[in-house]
């Protein structure tokens, strides 16, 4: 998929400072079966493309502690560590200044979602080629309400999609894209992209690829991280 | 909260054919931890008032079969099964039909939603009383999207509820609405209560309490079922 000569990026947004799991440890830095969660999330990207260059957003004052980890592990996998900013939309402007070569593409992914799958990263890698801006997404299964002033509203469930990362865009595009002033609005990579007048591919994401924020979440993963364990034993 | 010479109610529809788990095995007879998943469902709506009476909707061809297995678990909380119909609205429309006394609640539940807590059924109970309608909703983690017949749009997240059940509605109010003729826009009870003009008011849900529909799904619940039992053999 990738040409020789010209470079693509993921960048890994870790901005977690630990608040929402109610525990003092960052969440990037949970041990899920023997391996801090970030690591699993880094592995994905390299395994599927080992000259993807990999650039991991991190607060700056956990960036000690995260090259303290690297060596305790034994984490060879080369990256470019950058500051995390004090909003997302600031931590991958750090990340894009980065990049020089932008013939290519970049995608933006959060450091707490470790299994995204290969298809679905090879899926947002292709279409943003082709369309130069693509998501991974899944339906829902629960029933949705819109909140408004007066109260809420049930709304067809088929109509919404819930979106995962990567997501994925011709780095040009996201490069300009991100010139534009923050929004309130922007929630996303592909809600600045769209702001900036370009459309986004939808591609198919993994309902495992779930993003771990929660301590019901880091139960879940455990578990799905047992169950890879269990088959790679077979 | 229920009076004791008022009959209140629940639901609990569980129509399931087994067609999305990709098993031949109907979901809600699935075995977590020792038992059937349907029969840990009911048990939470026991343990929550044991004066609530147990409505179960079950496909006709299936109940032979959970009368078997109620033998086999000497499952003995009570509970009336009636016939599930095509469609949850005509299997809900069944429900209610064995339903005698309309001066109290009756909620509608998943039958595949077995970690529903103690809170959000009090919850939803209590407010139904004050408000006539009562659903239990979460916020979104993921980012979301609307589709559109010219692509999709990203939409504020903060604007957006997942809904779960039981969800809870002053009983005469609930058949009246569900004399309504059936409309696609029916995804649930609330749509139904909504469209005969009530609004409904929305509580706190619990972020466990997740309809069983995949293969990963049930992982999640083993899961979180073996971490209940640890917490019980503490």
């Amino acid at each position: 998929m990738f040409k020789n000569n010209i470079q693509n990026y993921i960048i890994i947004v870790a901005g977690g400072s630990g608040q929402r799991m109610g525990e003092s440890i960052p969440k990037q830095f949970l041990i899920i079966h023997q391996k801090p969660l970030l690591m699993l999330t880094i592995e994905r990207f390299h395994q599927f493309h080992s000259a993807l260059r990999i650039i991991l957003v991190l607060p700056e004052r956990q960036q000690a502690y995260w090259e303290e980890l690297c060596r305790t592990f034994h984490f060879e996998i080369p990256h470019t560590i950058v500051h995390g900013g004090p909003t997302r939309f600031e931590s991958v402007m750090n990340g894009l200044s980065v990049i020089d070569d932008v013939r290519g593409l970049t995608g933006v992914h959060d450091g707490v979602r470790p299994f995204v799958s290969d298809a679905t990263i090879k899926n947002c890698f292709a279409q943003a080629k082709e369309h130069g801006a693509a998501i991974p997404t899944i339906p829902l299964v629960d029933s949705i309400r819109e909140l408004s002033a007066t109260g809420s509203l049930s709304r067809p469930r088929n109509s919404f999609r819930l979106v995962q990362t990567p997501q994925v865009f011709k780095t040009d595009l996201l490069k300009k894209a991100y010139q534009l002033p923050f929004r309130e609005s922007f929630t996303d990579d592909a809600s600045v992209v769209e702001a900036a007048g370009h459309t986004v591919y939808l591609t198919e994401g993994n309902t495992e690829n779930i993003k771990i924020t929660s301590p019901f979440d880091l139960l879940v993963a455990r578990a799905l991280s047992a169950q890879i364990k269990a088959g790679q034993n077979e």
